[in-house]
């Protein structure tokens, strides 16, 4: 298992389609960098200047849209993750 | 649907106009990049540093200026949408 | 109408004189870029960390100067405006 | 009348000597930028993430010393000032 | 003992497989720059603003996924350490 | 007299030796920049965001040690100033 | 004496062994810059915007690790130091 810190968020990739809408399947190069993901594991949240927690906005299970390039691969058990900051999450999509 | 978090806005772009003003439909790289958009959905606002939330002044509905080359665009549905921080919003057109 | 978000102000740009001391009428490009305008409208004010409102120190009919290059032309209802923020105005002409 | 926003100051130029110790009148060109002025008006100050105004130290008829390239050039009505932030303000002459 | 200061975290590094999955024994420069480390020890926490200190969520012998590229190596009676700060730990590998 | 601002300082420099162990006496252009001063005048401290003033640690008289290319080079009734900020300052030497 | 301001610390440079493992002596070029140092004076630590001083966790005496090129070589009565500040010391060697 992968525990998140402060206000980090581990999410899996959802690619995107790799059929076009005409039918034609993509070759991996060809697919946009996928924009969405779900989230798998938030962390204890954001520790305010006063000492205060802010707990995250978004939860296990949510499936949410980031911005490109943010956060960072990691491999886990074969399988792979993308470890984001709440800032880079744009929106919950639900 | 799209839920934006914290300070974010996810607006519909408004084009602008197709014609100029002597009735000559322009091709579509000779417009401008639209800086009008109206509110679709908006966040819960910006956590203050002694844990208050600031809930946004724009909300759904509005029509508003922003600056351009703000944002990410973002496809959902086959719509397109921008989504902005609050603070990218120059102001409420009304 | 514009209606300005937080510490942002509308103002219409005040042309400077077109003609020189000796009576030259300028051609466009040999003017000075103006940096005096008037308020026509203004936000609501600045948030501090504590949660209070600031009031801006302008007033819609004040003449300002600002700096140089600040600020985001806007146009609405055929009519040009520049947005800027209060702290790119240096003065009160009063 | 110029009336500065917040921590800033109009000075007028106090111009380096135009003659060299032995008497020789420098042209232009060769005068050091001048560093100091006379304070004409001040601000109301600078506002504290509490909410609370800090006054300026300086004041009006203040003779001051002040960082090079620091500030913004302004004509108004035939003189020209030079608006400052209090914080590029050096030293008070006294 | 090297003991961190404020929210710094020594740790040990561990080493990528040094088999691939075929079991091809890799030589060194093939490998994968470790991300993983394990935690030897924590420094005080971090001091807020209010004087506050907040106490680092990892504890000794957690073991942690990292930044690439974060943190300085240390040499220390022969070992290889490196030393973070506790924004370049990812997430607990638990 | 200059009273200099806030957190500023002015200080004295106080040259490096022109002589070597040896006892030759060095050319201007090879004697090291001086990093050491005597603090002539001290400004009012520094206002934190709370309103609280904090007193300089330095007062007049005090020989320091600053940091190499800190502070604004002022000439002042015939004699040469630094003008530095606190932070500009390593050590008092004493 | 040297006695450094706010959270400022002096330190001696412990010198890398001039011998390699298999007892060669190195010239000087070939040795690794110092990281290790002795606290010889502290500062009477850092002042929080709320007024309070944080003192430093290092005091005269303590065996520090320290931040490649950080801090300021200073001469002083014949003898060097190295003037850091408590954010360039990563650990305490004990």
């Amino acid at each position: 298992m992968l525990k998140p810190l402060g206000d980090r968020i581990v999410i899996e990739l959802i690619e995107a389609e790799e059929k076009t809408s005409s039918g034609i399947v993509l070759p991996d190069s060809a697919k946009e960098k996928p924009q969405e993901g779900k989230v798998v594991a938030v962390g204890t949240g954001r520790t305010l200047e006063n000492g205060q927690r802010v707990e995250l906005e978004v939860k296990e299970g949510d499936k949410i849209i980031f911005s490109k390039y943010a956060g960072t691969e990691v491999k886990y058990e074969g399988n792979e993750y993308l470890i984001l900051r709440e800032s880079d999450i744009l929106a919950i999509v639900g």
